[in-house]
């Protein structure tokens, strides 16, 4: 089996739409999976006005009875709370591209007469769709005991520093405050940042870390380039909007270190093998090696400011400035959930490929007999091999 | 139309194995295209005694008749030259895994009964195939003026400085010298710092820089998230056998700026809207702009090191040292064709999508006729719209 | 580009949905192109009391701006009209599986402890989201001049002779009576034969012929052997609930032929090469020839009757008789705009493949150059060949 | 999991080359397994030249070490031995396309500017790569207990009757005569018929049925259109050369019979639910019922004929005769391991999407736990549901 999932909707359409397909069968769920997540998407500092409005929730229509999962594809439907007010209004036209959005960009491929078709897809919007996919998937990974956490390591020029906060603390810490920052000194300093980028009218970017825990070795492989497990996450963040940069792991920082000293020495406890470190982030070789999957996304300043930006009037032919459309200071905070959805849905489609399985009770006794990293699980032959014969 | 590509082959099997297809018909081809590339691939200093023996070249099997691809698949055959030496050898079992590879995660999900298995197939010498396969690409690329580029702008923490290089200058200066940096004194450090590396048994890593320039705005879309342009390169990139990160432009270090210094503004240049920067990396809103593409590779130092790390000996049960297996010591140079070719393949796969077309000859005038970010191009209505009516 | 969709929902769920994406932009389109389908499929004789209730309508959520297509996803929603008398209902356990229905296979590959789940996504009341996403394609390809229409041709042992009407008039005429057959003959035969059905508390099957007028030679390839246009349209047909044969003309038929009577003679008219016939249907090598695509379906005749049949109940584990759950009697003549829709997806898909373009403004002139089968665009070179230089 | 596999290759090239991939490990395999079945792709009666010249050999290139599968992509190689005559030789134009063949479609796709490079690849000589993917298929699915065969059914207008041979029969029955009938009074008026095709300088088609034995229930699904096992097998059939009609068992004789005459009555035998027909050819709702598969595939009668047909020379621009390209009277015999081997893929696939399981040691515990038609394995709650909540 295999996941998919396809998005629809615009910024101030009537609604936010998903299907999501591929589920086992025998998942109970149901909409407050869902609205957890969508809730998470919207708290956070530095938040415009946008968010006040959303306060989204999702609606399953379909692929659940009597509280489970059926194998069926969901469709889920998160409406725009604000849609009414665009309904049947006439609407100035829009015709100065914002540099950075996909304004110029969509307008140019698709050949529309106004900006507003290409931002209103492009639009981050989008990803409350997304956070409703996640919902689902990483409650799935959650039945094998597999979790899901984000938090913010750095927004503009200040770093937070969580080497000495133990990975599964850094996931509620970073819940109890609102610049989602595991280290309690660089969020207070983080939320002055915002503060003044506001006052200059002015936008902030970050570094998220998501990490998933429990995931058993074995996801993902090597055999082909599509099938990597880096890969596919790497295309899962990069297709966030605003999201420039992904790393497993520090691989950036990495990259200035001799080899023995971004490797992960194997050793033995009883018959489990160990390790003492994970810069590899938790994949060798496109295949988790059973520790925590570490993912880091570079979060650009989002394009959107209030200080004007030089641009072109397309409808007049003149250079002019960018008008300010509702958006956000420092998305940051917020964006984690997004990321920890994205991820959730790669890792979730791995494990169902892993296990095949069309439902829980199909797949948990499978998941129970993976092959661990335990020497018994690992049997040896230890006899020359004629690899190739002759 | 759209391209698709699979590769097959182990390390010291017969031979590598590579289909592409989707090609339009109409392409001068044959393999001193591919040769070029996979001579390149080759080059570079501190190549470690595989690389003299390799000398690649590939044999093109269909696809093209008369010189010209005829629109059906490819099939590129690379000789392994070495395979000779291992058919009908008894070969001494591997059963100690080396850190940072594919040696224990394969092993675990395939159940392999040695290590070999998973080493064959997970080592970098499938990056032939690819080069070929990009090679392809590039000349795909190429007849309608796109060029692909790349070169080496960190090894270790050497970091090259190439601001005040045009893009265009930095190729040819990265291939005049073998380390394919562009920045001469840069150039120099580097290979001091590989020389270092090579006594003390131990590898470095780095971050390569792959530039296309000359394409057309409106490559990829925001419209769906495996249909963005830098999901799919960021995709490709990672799926590069020890590539760990991946960045569009500088987005890791861009996230400590503010909003309005990472943007593009749009400029007239007559009727031209223009950029005078580049800091998205030539992608807006998962579309290209028109401006180059400038994507970052985070390539680790690789795992296999002379100097020991602590391992176990699967088949004993006990704690080890790994043992060496011919490798580089700093293969970053050498990885700079690789990914040009595989950022090649997405992007002839993004022509192919956005032009349709089943030959050149029908691709060409299309190509001509796509819009670009010219004021005539890009006619607005300029009228209010009701967006959505009652 | 490329088009793709999935479907959603569960016969008494809240509602269908649909995402349909790829589609270019600039299209004009509303509800009323869809719901002008969505009535054709539940018109036609001997329609059992489920097709009163539906009088389905679609909403357009997403994709569609001042009623343009936008190139962004369509999000289509149908709402199930008896849901709100199924919510909150206690409903009797199913544990009797029907033959011929998903009862028990989707059953024992999903574990469901109820057969319900089963039927629920099984029901053909899905293929109302189908012939949803089957009338925008349709609206598309009518944008370039291409129609799609079909016909009744037998229903149980009543065989229409369709030969001596043209394939325009066929269209109409069937829509122009309840058993959609052209051939008013037979149209009386067959109300007189679903009567007889009806009264011994059976059901019938028949054959659907759907044509496909003006459509450009050279869809669908015949380099990879998913990329055969009759390939995809039976996977198609055969997608549709009921439906378990599919051929591209009268292919078994043809099969009792000699070779030299089931090919197409070509011929000069001025400068077009035409046929007199269209004995394959429209496709040579996996490719459209410019002919009509014609495509048969055999529909089985739908497996739940009122007479009963022997079943197992699989909660007391005795043999016992199926239960009538509400169904039809011959649904043939409402499954025409059905196999029509899932024709029109596969067209559309082929059509956006050979052509790109993103818009409509792009397609067309793209359309205009395609090469037809005249002399002038197939220009031979009439020179020896070296295919494979030595 | 999931199977992949391309193939490559033109008629009189160097070679066909295919690689399939998404294969488990620790399948034992060696090239004698595909050159069984590409030696019956060979045999038959009414062969043509081409037959002789053949003599295919596969051999695998990767994926195999040691004499087992690693779970890597096999790529398979069949030189044609033909091609050495072609190599540097200079060929006659080839300008009057043949009726019924891809010569003129794929040339006005592709543009050509001689009808060569449309038939070489769309020969049926890329059959050869299809039966070796089949081959390696098959053996998976073998592994399991699954196996397939196939048999002519009719030819022209010899109709076999094959009611009363036990389906396991049929197969062994088949191989034994070169028309590969199992009826061997059929068999007989076939080889006279084929005889006096050949006499009268035309060609014969006929219906092929393959049939898959010991499928676990539970294959494919009923929750997505292209999930489905019969569309999927359709496709696969359809996009074999020549094939223009499939059906699951007798689909379309079955649309002349009344709904209660064409299911399969449920019964036990013990704990085991049973069935004493197969008219649904296996499948119900998209998904294997544990019955025989049964797939009927109609082949037209090859379009290369020496009794010429009119045609136009694309080079002079005036009306002609076809010539005659070397060729078979009767395929159909030799086209039956083809239709093998396409659905043996599809049932590996569906096999593999249940299983999961990254090597055989993996899916066979998986494979025996499977659900099962047994009461043991179908529990329902018997109690009323709300199946939506309010």
């Amino acid at each position: 089996m295999s996941l998919r999932y396809l998005t629809a909707g615009e910024s101030h359409g009537p609604s936010l739409t998903a299907i999501l397909e591929g589920l086992p069968a025998g998942l109970p769920l149901d909409s407050s999976i869902i609205n957890q997540q969508l809730a998470r998407r919207q708290r956070g500092y530095g938040a415009g006005p946008r968010m006040k409005i959303e306060n989204d929730s999702g609606e399953i229509l379909s692929g659940v009875m009597a509280g489970l999962t059926i194998g069926a594809p969901l469709a889920i439907v998160i409406h725009n709370r604000d849609h009414e007010r665009w309904r049947g209004k006439s609407i100035q036209p829009f015709t100065s591209p914002r540099p950075g959005h996909a304004d110029l960009t969509a307008t140019t491929k698709y050949g529309y007469s106004d900006l507003r078709p290409a931002l209103e897809r492009a639009s981050a919007r989008e990803t409350a769709a997304r956070v409703a996919v996640g919902a689902v998937c990483r409650h799935l990974l959650a039945q094998f005991g597999i979790t899901i956490g984000g938090y913010v390591v750095s927004i503009g020029e200040i770093q937070a520093d969580v080497s000495s906060i133990p990975l599964s603390e850094r996931f509620s810490l970073a819940e109890e405050n609102d610049v989602r920052c595991p280290d309690l000194r660089a969020a207070n300093s983080i939320r002055k940042r915002i503060q003044e980028i506001m006052q200059v009218r002015d936008t902030l970017g970050g570094v998220i870390e998501v990490v998933a825990l429990g995931l058993p070795p074995g996801l993902g492989s090597h055999v082909q380039w599509d099938r990597r497990l880096d890969a596919r996450l790497g295309a899962a963040v990069l297709s966030v909007q605003a999201m420039k940069g992904v790393e497993i792991g520090t691989a950036f920082s990495n990259t200035s270190l001799p080899g023995t000293q971004v490797q992960d020495p194997i050793h033995l406890n009883g018959e489990q093998l160990t390790r003492k470190t994970n810069r590899a982030g938790g994949i060798e070789g496109g295949i988790t090696n059973g520790e925590p999957v570490v993912i880091r996304a570079a979060m650009k300043p989002i394009a959107t400011t209030l200080k004007t930006q030089p641009t072109v009037d397309l409808a007049t032919g003149v250079e002019t400035s960018t008008e300010y459309e509702r958006s956000d200071f420092c998305p940051v905070p917020r964006a984690v959930p997004i990321i920890e959805a994205v991820v959730a849905f790669i890792l979730a489609d791995a494990l169902v490929k892993k296990l095949g399985g069309d439902s829980l009770a199909e797949m948990h006794p499978r998941f129970n007999s993976l092959r661990r990293a335990h020497l018994s699980d690992l049997r040896m032959d230890n006899n020359e091999q004629q690899w190739w014969s002759e």
